[in-house]
């Protein structure tokens, strides 16, 4: 499966870049804002398209052509404004929707955040994030697309352990953003989280073996 | 009708308190925020409720029960953040679509903005604003609502004309402030205002002749 990456530079694009463009079962692109970011890429083998996602949805549609999947994992950060926040992560991932739809592809997979699509568990300081997502993933599920939604709890940078915890509700917890790769590659082809979305940390069961128990 | 005018000490929410206290059909409640916002209009017999939308759904709700219709009119304005944005004027109203479902309230009527329904139209310096509007909008034609969105073109204090423009698409305009007030009434009990989008401006039709050729 050739993968769509949207915000390939961002800490969990990147290490799935990594491992996408490691496997043997898939190929990947890297979309990316900026030349030099697409720079970098290249200069490792990696394909990249350069788009921004404040652009129409035919410029995100004419990155993505050709590829099979689309993972969604573009955020605008804590260091821009709440203006951002609306134009990236709500209306840029609608329009990256949109767009999977134009270029006919069919596999989404949305990075979200640990219960975003319960509004009582929003965390106060960062409520306007939540509001974005989960409106963005409420879109997502409204679409024709075959989607899967993860909503991974709070991030870490380290090695990560191969095991998780996924289901409808989860209360709390970390994982790394290895991990958080790692489950995105496994479920673009696993049919059992077709459809789906599930909050995610690190637990006891292997990746593969989780998604499955979905 | 009752009608539970949400934003009731807005520009707009002023102008249509008055029309409809003063009408012979209507009873009206201003939702407001603040107790001394409620005694300035409890000082002019007029029924209020102190709710913030950033509260829950059951809140707003059991501020709206009793009444027949909701006017969503709240905006966090210019001098808020793109964060209140995001938390009034995107989750607040569709917290509000919420509420209407729980407090049994069919009739809704969404105070939007000219063109929010066209990405490709929205004005370069606010656009975080109409992508709250624009989801909100969506998400109230996908309720089971009795809704009406009205979508007014530049917004003026003058007197207004009573003569207004209404279509579904139109490339700009203005209107004033009473105009628009006076067409949120006039389209409670148009049955051909139901489930319709139109974009407002001022215009050579008479209100009510206006609403009956959309």
């Amino acid at each position: 499966m050739k993968v769509f990456v949207v915000g390939a530079h961002g800490k969990i694009g990147k290490q799935l870049i990594r491992i996408l463009s490691e496997s043997s079962k898939h190929k990947v692109r890297a979309m990316v804002r900026e030349a030099e970011q697409a720079h970098n890429f290249q200069s490792l083998g990696i394909e990249t398209a350069i788009v921004n996602l404040e652009e129409s949805v035919e410029k995100i549609a004419a990155g993505a052509i050709g590829c099979d999947a689309i993972v969604f994992t573009a955020g605008s950060g804590g260091h821009t404004g709440a203006d951002k926040t609306l134009l990236v992560d709500l209306d840029g991932a609608v329009k990256t929707i949109e767009a999977a739809a134009l270029a006919k592809i069919k596999r989404f997979i949305m990075v979200s955040a640990l219960q975003a699509h319960r509004r009582e568990n929003w965390k106060d300081g960062i409520k306007p994030y939540y509001v974005a997502k989960y409106y963005a993933d409420k879109m997502l599920e409204q679409s024709n697309l075959t989607y899967t939604i993860i909503r991974p709890g709070g991030l870490l940078d380290s090695e990560g352990t191969g095991y998780i915890s996924v289901a409808e509700n989860i209360s709390g917890g970390m994982i790394s953003r290895k991990d958080v790769a790692k489950t995105i590659m496994s479920s673009l082809d696993e049919g059992n989280t077709f459809y789906k979305a599930f909050d995610l940390v690190s637990g006891d069961l292997p990746i593969t073996e989780a998604l499955k128990l979905l």
